[in-house]
């Protein structure tokens, strides 16, 4: 008996995540409980208001279990209309807003300032929380999130009623909310399915591949889940447990190699993160799940020293067209970019000759790509980099023909990077990132740049 | 091994929700990590501005870390210091807050009006969202509250940052988010001692009283959990099932009675309902509480057919008093007042005769009480007739001599009263009383109320 | 904090079904305590006798670790010289015997008749229960009969080891210690991956085989497991949610099919029951695991019906081999076998024609197999038969062409049939048929048997 | 939805654990299954008899539950009549044993030996065997010991029915299978109730007294439970963390003291040692659950190095009170006992010069006692002595008005020891314990021995 009370609980929380369409197919009997039932309409604006009004007060749940099981049976058009109501029926009132401004200006007191706030929130996010009541709201929130991103293009309206719910999310999503877990094989095949199925940088080919990701005693697997969404991986990340540090992807991903007991492992190696859920885009989980990794590491397997990652560069592919076209772009006056056409040769990487041409090139490149060149904005071009920078990682080495998959030569010039996270230094490389925009670089980075721009000059390279 | 994916999840809520102060106890070994040890400064204002710069940006968790744990070693006056700074530092910049308006006032955009939601917003609030990055920050967050609150009379600048804290909670503690578990004879013991703590309304006088309300088959008790406060009831209910609905809180709590089996009974009878936590003040659980256990116990119990309320009336001795010094008050023309005295004799409830003569009095008064005394709002006078009428139940019932505990006398005259939550008009109840004022009440206790006033004017009563 | 008594609980049931040797990888710290380091040998045998002698009782688990520690790691030849050990050196003393005997053959009383049991016992059970001890031992021992019954037939005193092992595990493995699991798509992969592996009757083609059979509302997949195997599935069974019996596992499994809500199914359909630890052999779950998901279906599913399977006949194949050569075997006078002759073509069962003269040939000699042809024992010949009669299943149905693999058309003749579980008529069929023989039989099939005899006779059938 | 693999799991094995009694009142639809209702019977006899037979192999679940079901509803009387039904009519049938004789005596052969375990074996195992295949079977089979060992003492024919439970019970109860568990203040409250219930050694003197021994952080408590009886403690050992070996119980169960951080902590005191269940008396726990302790301790904190008990001597008392009659009890020539009648005075402890006088007169007696007297089966007197010193522990200390309590004083003379559990020797202890009968003790307490008995000589003592 006495199990019932944390059973009961992890019951509660699955039962809580479960998708409302699944659960109102489970359990139809509910419906003899009279407030279930209390919908005198079908029509889903209608029953927002009613949310948000008195009988939202008495029959919340209820109501908004409506609105999502009406939400989910509405026609791609009825729901476009629907995202139109909430940008505009839900939107502050302009006349309240300057009600309160008015207020505001003349008393400039504290229950002013908050009536302002008042005024100013729009009333769709007193809606998305009453929503929520609803069991499965979050799920269904999540997903209608990434249903207006999706049309937002069109309906710049949208953008607003999508923000909101971006606020709401970075409350809800909070990390102190997040459960970080170790996917293993031992993990639930549903799940297990979704990482196969989320995983974005290095595709996963089947359950024999997810194997050799999760199972080996050399291998981690690691994701945040929220309470709410509880059979949802938010973020995950795979590890490598290795004795150096990696130079490509094939060394990682082989399917046949020997395993390295973990406590003679040295180096953990991030070699794949990927964001699984569209609807929570702009919600940064990402420095989170690694800096807890790290902690989680250095505790479970003492003789771990480095923290480094493999990663693609999936700008650079892009940019090296660019530089081929207009070789001012790469800021390295006196660059004649003919040679980098022997990268539009099918299979170049194979012949060992032309490799070894472009290699001093490629890697010039890739330095100036990573040190000199900058977005609008004044950051590194590369996502990926801005990612790890912005976390307080340093580029730690460029790895020729770390990626050598039709992708990875397509879109990174066959390029793998390092990004070291050094713990000691994290900080100040984040706030020297952030506040003047420094790229923390090793010192050989560095000079693969200058010799590379010197080389240049001095006609040394690729002339 | 394959238990542990659920297994660690559990641990992992269980983990989070644990107190910061514990936890830094227990892991000290932590602190290996770099990053757990950059503080460089122990001053928590200078670690809370940082915490919303750069630094915070990369290493959030441990500056959040650092900063609930300075606050929870602060002196008294230090912590109504740092109130103060929470206060003024971390409240919108009024320049800001006039600047976004202009902005909107000549654009009249979207994002100008987003724009200045985002500079209404206090500070503080991204502050609180940084605060529970750390482990345990959702529980010290509610704590802080509470302490705002208590100083909250004294220095009202409090009051607007409890308020932003109440603003997050309302969010974080969303009614989605919780998990609502029966409390059994078998629940954890520390839960159980929180229990018998935070019970208000009928003292729970240690485990064996404890016992006989959980244990019996015929007694319930259910909760509401959060995720990040997995062993603190947010509020409890406790329910005894019955065939009648009961005249008095003694036949329910009796030491010794018959235990009826579940099966056989047709009434469920809400006797006790407690909000445990103080930080929380304002975050509104018990309806959705109540019909939460209603639809539960429909599900288990078929057998049930009836869900009402035994409860006090808090405020009906007070309003007794006033109205022996002015019986204007009762809004009874006619009305005299002067055998109410006999309530003031100590152990008048055990004289027959002193009852028998009192009791049409104050039955009467106590239906004017409900039915047509109104608080300045227009609201009835009793908080807890308010809270029941606001979820839309039915006034059904008066008990004569329902309480006969010091306190029942003192604060009610005995009084108890059965609201009735009827599933088929609870809406309509709630929404007459929200928009009307309208009391519902069943016809014996507006009968009681018409023959009272009659019997008044007629001089048949207490005259 | 709280979480801990259960979530702890479910760790230790894990943690001791683990295999010694991963724990003993994992865990090398535990060695600091002294008793762990005992072992002043490395011989299995002398470490054997210890563990059954005083030092045994002292340091019990540390030495049942190193005796199972060091099988573990046995050549296969010293292997075979332990099992031979544990036939010779740990069987009954036949001077002890005979000693006992004589003391109750003289005194007849119940303490010597209990020491004659203790006499007679094998010491080596003793030794199985205190290797036990050791974590992961159970695990171990279940492997260790394996072992010893593969190798039983070249070594005839290995038969009596397993034995005392299998008089062990039918105490241990007693049906109040198993625990039935759903089998689902959430199951830990690990898990599925057994069932994948252990399915013995319609082989599991991958993982998007596996999913069709347990993923859809209309499929369901039950286990047992020990809470000492707490991840190791001992039996699993199959079962398809039907409107009607079925006539063929093709329509089973079929990659394409329309998915029938649970609530409209009428029939719980048993397609496939494997057995998963050959170490277990002997012990039988099969009837209780039925039995337990029949009343688990009544409970969640109240329209089911009818409780059916769909099984193999594969002993059908062998015998019409044999009655092919000797028509005498089937016990019907005047048969003509050369029609069986059409079976060996390859493809027959997609030529119509042929397939049109078979059936009735295949049919009638189908119902003669099952209902007189009796083995030496007097049993039906076929093992799955035997198993559904012994549980007090009814024949109900012979469905031709239900199996057209090519392992259905090599060992059943492609022939399927119905066992039909009646709630009402189990245990008077079990008794009948172990007590006397009777084989419950449809009258359909029955009246198959007597037609087909007829037409034989009256030259109607295939001669 | 994936969270109930491991949810279920733990369900069923909370459901396995369960008494049959609240399960029938809890389930009754479950009879809607036709093969719970198949009792055409009432009669235990008869059913008992059933189970053994044919329909126990079809419907055995059902008969075992209707056995108990009526087992749990017995008269006295007829629980009495039905104890010897199973002594009598499930007892071994002499003419079996008798042919099975024969038969190993003329062939010698495995088989024949094999026959003849089988002959001797009483029926009555399966018979609990197959009792136990009813869900709740385990726990009531262990009351049914219970109540056998309460009529043995009456009915000698029961001993030999509760020896086969025993025997059965010793391979259920296998430390294998036991789990181990830590119990502190967030156990479920139904378990520490039972706690508070099972200490035998220093009562618990309600709630307060509990929390004083499970919730500081310098206090453990663990017990040992089977899967089987998941919520009932088998026995459980209560452990002080110190910096010294304590010299009284006094101080270990203080109201106020103060509280030692664990990690500073060098010594653990096990004070306190329960067996729980009668009905598994003989199957021996202790030793397991110390040496397990121990482990675990020496895991958690590493700071841990010295593992100790403080014991009564609970034989001490009596044994004096028989040397005060005839002095020649002691062993010791010459000693005169007179001066052991101030043990009478009441509160003698508390008069200084009375306690400074008794103090080597009792000392050296109880090393006497310890070291000197033994029981006709050549061991120690003390219970608790024979059980530390048959774990390899050694006597330490003898404490001089250790205990103050009525119970110590009465018992023990006041007195209270230390065990000492150095791994290094504990398997050697054990073993001359085992077979030599040599006592250890350290160094003082032989001294004590010896310096008292030449005292005595020398006339220097109480003469």
């Amino acid at each position: 008996m006495s199990t019932s009370f944390f059973q009961d609980m992890l019951g509660e929380i699955a039962e809580r995540g479960r998708s409302l369409l699944e659960r109102s197919a489970v359990v139809p009997a509910i419906s003899r409980v009279g407030w279930w039932n209390t919908a005198k309409s079908a029509d889903i604006a209608e029953l927002s208001h009613a949310l948000l009004s008195g009988r939202g007060e008495a029959s919340g749940v209820a109501i908004a279990k409506q609105v999502l099981d009406l939400y989910s049976g509405l026609s791609p058009e009825d729901r476009t209309a629907f995202f139109g109501l909430l940008a505009r029926d839900f939107a502050p009132d302009p006349e309240r807003v300057r009600a309160a401004w008015a207020e505001y200006d003349a008393s400039q007191s504290p229950a002013s300032l908050h009536a302002l706030l008042r005024a100013v929130e729009p009333p769709r996010q007193e809606l998305f929380r009453r929503l929520n009541l609803a069991p499965g709201g979050t799920r269904a929130l999540v997903a209608m999130r990434q249903a207006l991103l999706a049309e937002a293009d069109n309906q710049q309206e949208f953008a607003s009623v999508a923000d909101d719910l971006e606020h709401l999310f970075y409350s809800w999503f909070n990390r102190g909310f997040l459960m970080m877990q170790r996917i293993a094989w031992s993990t639930p095949a549903d799940i297990l399915e979704r990482i196969i199925r989320y995983e974005a940088v290095h595709t996963i080919q089947g359950w024999d591949d997810l194997r050799r990701r999760v199972q080996p005693p050399d291998r981690r697997c690691y994701a945040f889940f929220h309470p709410s969404l509880i059979d949802e991986p938010l973020i995950f990340v795979e590890v490598a447990l290795t004795r150096e540090t990696p130079h490509s992807i094939q060394e990682v991903l082989a399917d046949e190699r020997e395993t390295l007991p973990p406590e003679r492992a040295t180096t953990a190696v991030f070699y794949s993160i990927s964001n699984c859920q569209p609807g929570l885009r702009g919600i940064s989980f990402g420095n989170f799940l690694i800096k807890q990794v790290v902690e989680d590491l250095c505790r479970d397997i003492p003789s771990l020293k480095t923290f480094v990652t493999l990663s693609p560069v999936p700008g650079f592919g892009r940019w090296l067209g660019r530089v081929a076209e207009n070789p001012d772009a790469a800021g390295l006056p006196g660059f004649d970019p003919s040679r980098l056409s022997a990268l539009q040769r099918p299979s170049w990487h194979k012949d060992p000759e032309v490799a070894a041409e472009l290699r001093p090139i490629v890697l010039g490149l890739a330095a100036a790509y990573f040190l000199r060149v900058k977005s609008g904005k004044g950051q590194p071009m590369d996502p990926v980099a801005r990612f790890h920078l912005g976390n307080g990682a340093r580029l730690e080495r460029l790895n020729w023909l770390g990626d050598t998959s039709p992708k990875g030569l397509r879109e990174s010039a066959g390029l793998m990077v390092n990004y070291l996270y050094d713990l000691g230094t994290i900080e100040a490389h984040h706030e020297a990132f952030a506040n003047q925009g420094v790229v923390a670089a090793s010192g050989p980075v560095q000079r693969q740049l200058r010799d590379f721009a010197a080389g240049i000059l001095e006609g040394r390279v690729a002339v």
